[in-house]
């Protein structure tokens, strides 16, 4: 396994730069006789896509997905599932003074320590949150896979941008209202608060991060492996894997971590003949596993490193401080256009172990 | 790679269970030619051991670790490393009428309906917090390692318990100080008022979770691998295999995305050659690289599910409600038991990555 | 995935020296609800342990293995197997002058120079035909596991010792006449001839080679996955695990490359409502799937290397030739050794596809 | 890892179909630095692509190699390296009645019965020699990251086609005349005698097999992990991914396990103070790791299973029997076009350990 493929059964590996020729993926381990087609993923993919509003970048990507393999009369074959977006033209001599003039917040400098003159600094290359569109090609294959065999179903949205909190509770009903707005906050009137304070950033050439809260519903009992195949550990590594994302957190998280333990276990009842919890604090996984309720996380995004402000940081080179303003469209908050990431990733987690358990058959 | 396992060239496998014959653990991949003796892991062990103290529970557990294969003549040979803990005698009827009646927050239920009445439901089986003596035994060797050949060094500490939180900044000076007290708080004054609130909840038959931070120094700029490989998410994924642990974030997390882009990027600057940001709301990692910066992270822990206060539950076999009073001696708060734990975990993807980098030879 | 682990689903981990404290292996993977006992493993690893006549090594190795976690009242929990064979006491003075006289044949010089004077080298440590105990007892769960889900059975045996061919072809009913002589040939006649050459070997402080021939019956159909993942890809990788094999053939092998494609190709018929072929040159693969024949594979030993014989060799430090007599209890021939460790890997792997192929359940 | 994956820490994925849009393959974990063109990699598909002679196949494919990623300004970045080569348009009719009539020797059954219609059994689809190009892709690259670093050099010949065998013993400065006949075999007579069998099977519509054998030249000592990780075991797996590939032996092999002892051990030597042996059953790999001495292999294949003389098969639906004439213009014998697939098999494998071993830094 290396840094560019996840997953045991279900394997996805990311390829593609930023400014190259495309961004693609390979998916592996897909059962056979999934129907799919380009527009299944385009979807996604254009809840993710840049340049939809004022609240993110004014780039212009077409991003529209090509299908090369693994999809035969509209099913899949069982094969790597191989899906690219090719690159459009894109002037990358905005991104010349990066070369040497370290952007703060950004990974130009571990790269070129780690990669030296090799590394393909354009637009972020292999860092860029574009890379985040191949989680969303295999994503939307895997979310689509569990809910036609098990009824799987996640949703994710922004339930905070900067200061501005969405305090009501995300019910199942909601979902529909998610993309209904800019922000992807299923609350209309927060969601104008939070659209209002990124423009308000943007004005004055800056940034917002926010709060990604991710619900999936009709989990099984029992996905998931003790200790290191725990729920909790293949979902957060997958998370982890998109830029900006700097804390994750299930059911009761770091607010959880104050109360009582009388408080925060979920007391087990038993409703229409099934078991459930009265309260979901454990967010869905109890020692790793699924115990049947939504799992629940949240993800907490930073604010977007590349800001339009001077801000003085050093030439790798000559070591010496420099002055810098980072040009091009970039997104005042990249928040908006991580809900389908999320959906994708985790799906992408649920489906491998949903194979690995046993609960998706390899030929469906 | 199965549930068990963890790592790509450093491989920790953790076997047993908390009341079967032993838990152990075979780390493969460690270079030839460190010194380890089962001193060096004993250290670690026993700052992980219960019994110690009235905040954690009151079982004695000798925990005596036994170096089995993998070191010859006090060195490391380059095969797998087997080390084993015996478990003492316990009194498994403690846990007889756990089997059915499900025990809030635990694992029970989950566990039941996945592997069904061959569970190993003693003491909690494979999902108890004893296994963590398993990342242990291997992070000890891992952390020994990342000393002696980067000069890495992790130490975790408890900065929460319950609604008590220390307020000052950790440095590196302090970490002497982080097993002075019995809750591993390095503020004195703060260790004893989180000591007090540990008592008070056991008292109450109840428990209380908190917040463990880590810092880890000395690092190489680019360790780690884009993307899926990035350090955030392999530390993640080892974390969220501690039972209890609910929540993980980097730098300032949660916190960081309520800032602007302007307040959070860290600023380069250069001191005695070396090029380090000023602030370092990163935690050490950009684009899931080290950045040579110290790496911060903080790690939520729920309350402990078992508590002797009176549960209402339900008989997993007649769906009926049941009245539950965990007995046994349990941990009024696991957090001050951490520590180690944490080290554990975090050399132990860091030692891996090190190697994957190039940056420690397969043999010394 | 470390080298001393093989598998995806189910994952055999071995570790131990042949001069060290034990030899050890731990199976993570295996379903939860097989009924397993010592004496399951204990008969197979008899079978494979030395001294037990005079066409194999005199040393008596009582290689009693003891389960120490994964099976609880006697069925497996769904938690990794750990099972240990203690060393009995042994003179490691016997190997001493071997430290530097590097021994033709034996893995000892590249094993100094990969792991410097940090080599366990005491018997040949990590490198020894002893560690093929280990594949036995993962195996032997594994043979059990296929036997009681699928009907899978593996049987292998010796069809040559240096040039005395067994002619005849195996058929399953001669399975119970494998283990009824010591050179493992179900054929009496050949195994007496083939016993008498190795008594000659042996009298002339010399060893022999020979070839294991394996047959598993009941495969369902379609096991194994394309390209990278075909059964032939796997069995051989499990295979060449075992030290003197330097050579595996499946079906027609070797031979069948010397025939027209009209005489190689297996011809589909139908026999009570089941399609089987007229032949079976495939050796029950296609396109690395199993396709319901018998799996035949034939693997070639090279004769020991550790002789009476005085040999000349090389000192590794001095680098002047010296001589040599490897002393100590060697086996004259390895092979009738081999045919429950070449059962075992073989057993694992297609345990660990059937896993993987949705064929056998994650819980009994 | 996914059965369309191979390696640990140079990892090859395969992606595409026979008669799909097209073949490719992404290569993850390849240094940053080294110097690759789409002509270093396009001259070994070359020596691979079919068309060439009346030995192979008559189709023309124009098997252009296109670099889509992880290379900028002529150097790979250190990011995964995606190769593609579009598939012209091919006749698909051909193969239409192969959908049910399951041809003798081919996958089309085991294929059928896993999964199910919706197999993609165009050209065999998955199963198709064509995919052996996507291996080319990832060797061809790993081929010359083992020369420039190390000056490692794999070259694989033809030494049998049928019953012709080359009975003199390969050389290292014969390798400039193996690609100056259509057989690739280096002994310019033998080849003719090669050359003949084969149209000669193909005036008689039938198909010939044959062997490969396999040279590798320039090894450090210490290649290769213990066991599972043993290089037998991993060039082994590689090689059987290859279709036709029904036999695989290192050194000595299958003719000496005839051998005593005394006779296949190799004795050490030290010429211009290296340490070496005079012979080299071993095949250069003794106890899995590489001892310093030529890596020397060979590869049985069986003859091509496509031939166009009249076939009795079974209906897979109908199970009644048919007779099956395989259309298409097919190889009469595959061997020729298999040196440069064997080549970049063993190199990649090297290239892996060699990786994993710290014998080539991730960056240059």
């Amino acid at each position: 396994m290396s840094g560019s493929s996840i997953g045991q059964r279900l394997v996805l590996t990311s390829f593609g730069e930023s400014h190259g020729k495309c961004v693609g993926a390979v998916l592996d381990g897909c059962p056979a006789g999934l129907e799919i087609q380009e527009k299944d993923i385009q979807k996604m993919l254009d809840q993710r896509k840049p340049g939809q509003s004022l609240v993110s970048t004014q780039r212009k990507e077409g991003d529209q997905v090509e299908i090369i393999s693994g999809v035969f009369r509209g099913y899949t074959t069982g094969a790597p599932i191989t899906m690219i977006i090719w690159n459009e033209d894109q002037d990358p001599r905005a991104y010349d003074e990066l070369i040497t003039k370290i952007r703060p917040g950004h990974s130009d400098y571990p790269a070129f320590v780690k990669y030296n003159e090799f590394n393909d600094y354009r637009g972020g290359g292999r860092f860029s949150g574009r890379l985040t569109a191949t989680h969303v090609m295999g994503g939307a294959i895997a979310r689509k896979l569990l809910k036609v065999t098990l009824g799987i179903e996640t949703n994710s949205y922004t339930i905070k941008i900067g200061k501005i909190l969405m305090n009501s509770k995300f019910e199942t009903k909601m979902k529909t209202q998610i993309y209904d707005n800019e922000v992807r906050c299923p609350d209309k009137k927060i969601a104008e608060k939070m659209r209002n304070s990124i423009l308000d950033a943007r004005k004055h050439s800056d940034s917002l991060g926010g709060i990604i809260e991710s619900t999936t519903i009709n989990l099984p009992v029992g996905l998931g492996e003790p200790i290191f195949g725990s729920l909790e550990s293949d979902i957060s590594k997958a998370i982890y894997s998109i830029p900006s994302v700097k804390g994750v957190e299930f059911g009761s998280g770091f607010a959880g971590s104050e109360l009582f333990g009388s408080e925060n276990n979920d007391q087990y009842i038993v409703r229409g003949g099934k078991i459930i919890t009265k309260t979901n604090n454990a967010g869905g996984i109890l020692g790793g596993l699924s115990n049947g309720m939504p799992i629940v996380m949240r993800v907490a995004f930073k604010p977007a490193s590349s800001i339009a402000k001077k801000q003085t940081t050093i030439d790798v080179k000559t070591k010496k401080p420099v002055t810098l303003q980072v040009h091009g469209r970039h997104d005042p908050c990249v928040v908006p256009r991580a809900p389908p990431v999320v959906d994708s990733l985790v799906s992408l987690v649920l489906a491998d172990h949903a194979l690995l358990g046993g609960f998706i058959k390899p030929t469906l």
